[in-house]
């Protein structure tokens, strides 16, 4: 083998390591990390990835002559380059891209002909992909560039940008409603504190219920909007965070909570649709799962009805309130699996004691015109239509001993006129853990903060 | 005039104003609230608005007769029902859709048939379009009702979403890094403090800095982030907010702060055209100024000889630092738009001392490898190549007075492997401010948060 030769003023543009395959033989220019390197006494082959794939680099190794006689020393000082390596390393690599069938890795590979480090690694990555799950979180800088964390957030994107764009094209309005609040949103409990300006306390919003409900009485028609929320909420569970991604959407002029619902159901077939489209056959080879585009309507239980099924499953729920615990939900969702064949069930007609406050509730039957949403036996949405009649809505606070000093500026919305209106709030975590068949949230979340965890 | 009547049981789903022009005469629905009432002796008018419109609703009045004879007690309730409506109350109506172009309102009139109220409005109305801008602010949810603020945000959305799609169809991967850290992002001036478990204390991210750079050397390549951010900023002038909504991005393997800006400016371009094309007309009408898509490449000038430029039109700059203050700034944007037509410029090669610490150095001048955008004499955006190489970054930080013991975390990105990076982050109040030629960005932030106002 001979050094290879290539004529660098050909080659000046980078190229993505999927676009290879579709070029002719002839000089590249690629970048990314080194994955592995396997650097043998007469060959030297690194495994180079970049955010779209990864190939197979070559280089014939240059080493000393035993007997002392002279080398190529630009030849020799590649091949010493390339055998001291450190996986991750990133760099710039330009060379004779050639088609070889025998190459597994995509029938490609590129002879070296110049390498330039960009920033070396350190010789000892501190984690493995098989190292345990708070190890990788210390280390979540590395542990994203396996292929799979990458699919997570590429899968985000598409999953946001499907609700996003359903959305516009049905004419909502984004907002950004504040994250610094002068007052609770819902209750006092899980709040952050912040100490503000003039020894004011200022709060981190749990939720943007209120502001997206003054959405409606501004007229705003519906609206949507992804953002942070925060909840100081201990808890450790494989579902919780102190800090999460919100998907919320709030429309006006609704008859009830079923018009919440069925957008909401449209939402999330519109938008499976299009992740399916785009990564579908990547989800499978990496997480070994097909997603599944729900049909609609999703299937409608009345919750008293889902815990006679659940009872007669055999399980018995232990909360005297009324509602379902995560086994109930576990329950319920594999009733609707096995006799529906669907993933989500909408559980309707709570109480009006397990629901917030502001959920309206229906003449008839006293229950309040909300529901949750269960995918895969996980609750990731609460949606409801909203008390909007301002009396009512103030003794339904009452009701929950929620006096009016901190609610006023809240009442206040609805004393200058408001539309029957409702929404929904959803977990974006959620929905992406049970999508790609994940045990945590905290997989599928770019950082996750916790109680005890607030770094990186 | 006789009292309408329509067979409601032929009307029942709700039309918006906009399309009342293109359906026939005959019975329709719409719903809105309440703008004016002009209850005249025989004839009573009202313009209901809703989220796309506003139309004229007529009723024939019908008053107690003076000879005390019977009339129709259902009419006489609808007159009575008409003359007590509150400006604001959210009502929807049914009745007879007109054609009649001697209505200059869209040319179209309904004729009520029934009028249903969904929540009646204090007879009050807090404010008028003229109220002052704080009281305005006391009263955000009524002031988002007139036309020009309802386009604001309307004009928001497509800014917002033709950023997306710009990026997503070139494979940018949408982050969402945490607002609660361990560490201050880039000082400690100006952080908020958040207890937070077991006695520790989190801060508010005053960008998504450090994380979006994390992306970077996790290998994502390319990616975004619109989100909160927080600033603990005691400034009251017009550009200033303790919360923003900063939209940013970050990119792999370029060469030169150039790249950005070529990115940035095809970004803005796309999205300014976005804007013209869906509400260039209602800008035009409801803010008195044509959108103009900017021409690309934007002009560039070096900050030496901005201010030089800013020194010959006869502005002594008072800064000592080398920087452009905001009447500095307001000077080279008006040569700029004298010489050049061009409403943005970007400003590049600042001194590392006005700087942040990470702003990659150009190894022949010593400045920055960064740029300022501004936009009609506003910075909207600091932009720049990053340092990737750990020693120098270090050393860099050390000569800001920076230490390791809270910057370790982020130093650690950079001893696995970084590639070549750089990004922007960019106001979107102040896009917009100025897009819509505001005196503030409290007029198109959706509920403004400053150092006296955390509500409503």
């Amino acid at each position: 083998m001979r050094r290879v030769h290539v004529d660098l003023s050909l080659v000046s543009e980078r190229v993505l390591v999927k676009q290879l395959q579709g070029l002719a033989d002839g000089p590249v220019s690629v970048s990314g990390w080194v994955e592995t390197v396997r650097d043998q006494k007469k060959v030297q082959f690194v495994i180079l990835r970049d955010e779209s794939g990864a190939v197979q680099l070559v280089n014939p190794a240059t080493r000393p002559a035993e007997d002392g006689s002279d080398q190529d020393a630009a030849a020799l000082a590649l091949t010493d380059l390339i055998s001291n390596l450190a996986t991750g390393t990133f760099l710039t690599v330009t060379g004779e891209l050639k088609h070889d069938e025998r190459v597994k890795l995509g029938g490609v590979e590129i002879k070296i002909a110049r390498l330039d480090i960009a920033a070396a690694a350190l010789p000892e990555t501190p984690i493995a992909a098989d190292s345990g799950l708070d190890k990788r979180m210390d280390w979540r800088f590395l542990d994203l560039r396996q292929r799979r964390n990458n699919l997570v957030f590429r899968v985000q994107t598409t999953l946001e940008h499907a609700f996003r764009s359903y959305w516009i094209e049905r004419d909502y309005i984004e907002v950004h409603s504040p994250k610094l609040m002068a007052s609770a949103s819902e209750s006092n409990a899980e709040l952050f504190e912040v100490p503000y300006f003039e020894d004011k306390t200022a709060y981190l919003a749990q939720s943007p219920q209120f502001f997206k409900q003054m959405a409606q009485v501004a007229g705003f028609g519906k609206i949507f909007e992804i953002a942070p929320a925060f909840r100081a909420d201990p808890s450790f569970t494989s579902r919780h965070a102190t800090e999460f991604t919100s998907v919320d959407a709030e429309i006006s002029w609704i008859d009830s909570h079923e018009d919440v619902a069925a957008m909401q159901e449209e939402l999330l077939q519109t938008a499976f649709q299009a992740v399916k489209d785009k990564h579908g056959a990547e989800i499978e080879e990496l997480f070994g799962l097909e997603v599944q585009v729900p049909a609609i309507p999703f299937p409608r239980i009345p919750l008293a009805e889902a815990r006679e099924i659940v009872k007669s499953r055999g399980y018995e729920i232990p909360r005297t309130d009324g509602d379902l615990d995560p086994e109930g939900e576990r329950q319920i969702s594999a009733y609707v699996e096995e006799t529906y064949g669907h993933q989500f069930v909408f559980i309707t007609d709570y109480h009006p004691e397990i629901r917030a406050f502001y959920h309206m509730r229906d003449e008839e039957t006293g229950l309040t015109k909300s529901y949750d949403l269960l995918f895969k036996g996980v609750e990731i949405t609460t949606g409801a239509q909203r008390e909007h009649r301002v009396d009512v809505l103030i003794e339904q606070a009452k009701e929950k001993g929620l006096g009016a000093e901190h609610l006023d500026f809240y009442f206040d919305f609805f004393r200058y006129g408001a539309p029957p209106h409702g929404g929904f709030g959803m977990g974006l975590a959620r929905v992406l853990m049970l999508l790609l068949g994940q045990d945590s949230i905290r997989e599928v979340t770019y950082l996750f903060r916790g109680p005890t965890r607030l770094a990186p």
